[in-house]
């Protein structure tokens, strides 16, 4: 099935905002199997609208459209789809009282205009949205499929999840199994060349790598007639990476982010965790603390970004920082050792470093990072040298200090098991 | 002048990559006074992009394509944009040295196939890339242009900034300006009543409001011949919004963030500032440090998330947290007022709340959060509802604690003052 995406708005052309919605649209597609080789942005215009949607439908099976059901006058979409397929525009009972318990639930007064988004194509079947008033519709003719969206994102996912997912899969005659294998202190083209045999003579599973800041992630996808059955064709790939890369793995879990494997890490070990940050001021514990379950192993954090705050709470030697600086790798293992102390804990990771625009040296250029790691009574530091802006240095110190953490961790354990 | 802008990438039509560039180049053409009636995304295959282009050129005055200069058999748009004009490829000296020169800076292999990129359409203008070895092109033909610009972001906009704004700007009978007024500590639908008047007789120059969590920013936007004559237009209409709303707005520079603007009055007026954060984790001190010259004025700031922590560091009373729990006006204020004695700063901000997904109570669900505030002796609490996910809460939490410091820190200027 070949399925095209239209997405409808002026603020799309003006470049208001993102099409996040034709990625995440063009992603669930193939993911279902489906070929898409157009995308289109198109304004709230009728003429054009219809020429667009004309097209698509001309060389595509399926047709989703995104965007212009809102109830005001500049919305269009659904009348000109209605048009061009031969449909009268009839009230629909159950989404009036659907937008009018809307509006009371949410104490907002309703303008009669709103009523027109009870207006539904005759013979659509109709997709009631949970996350706002626009209903979303499917249409049928001649062989070829329409689908109409609400634009905003929160309204056209949940609606896609909910009603559209499951009537494309029906039309289409096999599923896209992907599984993601997620790495981290490994580089891109390092983990290529790894698996570089396995990419050349890749068919059906298809292996592709993507470099994230400081992760490499490695999606594997299968192609067959049933969930089941694509399953098992990845399966035997997912080994192969397994034996490749042990422990730089951190989950095969699509969903996981690198912050929640160390929770669950440290959680399953009945560890806890305490971060000493300056240059990332509270990124770090800000990732952590994002993990569902956070307060179970961070307890408290601490920010010292001035020299007297890191002797003060952390207990860091003024000569320490006299003789080497606060970016250097004395004070980061200072930094880790007494942030265990004062927050009493298993585990502490440092960063003290420069995110720029200004501060480097020779010595220290722009993006000089180190990063402590304290696990009972042994301390650790590494020096990062990272490129990029302000943001992407303490993105980078942020995944860094995760992927230490995860390998101290692991060492400790090991240690203590032997 | 009408502008079409074509994404050419087989990633974009699996949703494996999102659509940026369309939106930062339809912008800029906005901004350019240009109108874009379509955008258009097509994989890297000959005859669907000589359709498309085709196409775009049909009803469009100039066409940006983004994507497919790279090296592999795969990339296209070059030869087939360069045969549909009538134009011969031909190796460019410059193109061939800068390539090398790219390779050889970074200590990589060059392959032959680069070579390919030095290859350029005979009487295009060629845009050198400082960031990538993919040349970029202009072509212009019986009244149309075709641009030609690499696919990755940090190659595309960088090359746009250079070489094509002023080009196109050249093509432009008008320009036009547009100026933010930001806002915080108002909803958008108050703000929008205040203007009701001012949107509904508007011209140019147009206002729009567009909402962000926690903040409404108000664009104002004039075309003109000229940026001066733009700006002109543009003033009287600042002038109002500044009268309606006083010191609502934080800033009317359209880079500036609500957190840069808070550095900005406390290091304006020397007062520093330390955080105490239970489930924004540190992403309130981040936001703050984020800010370049942030150092000087937050010097170590607190993550106490679990109740000894907050009893161990900021001095929060037991009792307190016994009788009212952790979540509760009385321990914002009493972590608060302990954070400003810890830190020994001059302002403090505390934030304690539920983000969820769990810990909901009746008395207190999901997304109740207090934050509280002490400047000098004085603190104060407010008690927020934000709804959404656990992200969507925090976010909410670290905007209305931005706004809440920014509110406090004026009212204590106002009071020194008199």
């Amino acid at each position: 099935m070949v399925v095209e995406i239209v997405s409808v708005g002026t603020e799309l052309l003006l470049g208001n905002i993102i099409n996040t919605n034709a990625a995440y649209l063009a992603q669930k597609c193939a993911e279902l199997g489906m070929s898409c080789f157009y995308q289109t942005v198109v304004g709230d215009n009728r003429e054009r609208l219809r020429q667009t949607l004309q097209t698509a439908l001309n060389r595509s099976d399926i047709v989703i459209l995104g965007g212009g059901l809102g109830p005001t006058g500049d919305d269009l979409t659904k009348e000109t789809v209605a048009e061009l397929m031969g449909e009268k525009l009839v009230e629909d009972t159950i989404s009036r009282e659907w937008i009018e318990k809307f509006f009371q639930s949410r104490g907002i007064l309703m303008t009669e205009n709103n009523m027109k988004q009870a207006l539904a194509p005759e013979h659509a079947l109709i997709l009631y949205n949970e996350n706002g008033t626009a209903p979303g519709y499917i249409m049928e003719k001649d062989g070829k499929h329409v689908i109409l969206l609400p634009g905003p994102p929160n309204e056209c996912i949940p609606m896609f999840e909910k009603d559209v997912y499951s009537y494309l899969s029906k039309l289409s005659p096999y599923v896209i199994y992907s599984k993601m294998v997620k790495l981290c202190g490994i580089g891109e083209s390092l983990a290529e060349t790894r698996i570089e045999d396995l990419i050349k003579t890749q068919t059906n599973p298809t292996i592709a790598t993507y470099a994230k800041t400081g992760e490499v992630h490695i999606r594997v996808t299968a192609c067959a007639e049933n969930e089941d059955m694509a399953r098992k064709l990845v399966k035997p790939t997912i080994k192969i990476l397994k034996e490749r890369f042990g422990d730089r793995i951190y989950t095969t879990k699509n969903k996981e982010t690198l912050e929640a494997s160390v929770v669950k890490l440290l959680s399953k070990n009945d560890l806890t965790i305490t971060t000493a940050e300056s240059c990332t001021g509270g990124l770090l514990s800000g990732r952590l603390i994002n993990v569902p379950g956070a307060s179970d192993v961070l307890k408290s954090a601490y920010i010292t970004y001035s020299d007297k705050a890191k002797q003060r709470i952390l207990r860091v030697k003024r000569s320490s920082l006299e003789k080497n600086t606060a970016v250097s790798e004395q004070v980061a293992a200072e930094m880790a050792a007494g942030a265990v102390r004062a927050a009493g804990a298993d585990v502490a990771v440092s960063v003290t470093g420069l995110a720029g625009p200004d501060g480097g040296t020779d010595e220290n250029p722009v993006g000089t990072v180190y990063i402590g790691c304290s696990v009972g009574d042994s301390t650790v530091v590494k020096k990062y040298c990272f490129l990029g802006n302000r943001d992407k240095i303490r993105e980078s110190a942020v995944v860094a200090a995760l992927t230490l953490v995860r390998e101290e961790v692991m060492l400790f354990l090991e240690r203590i098991k032997n």
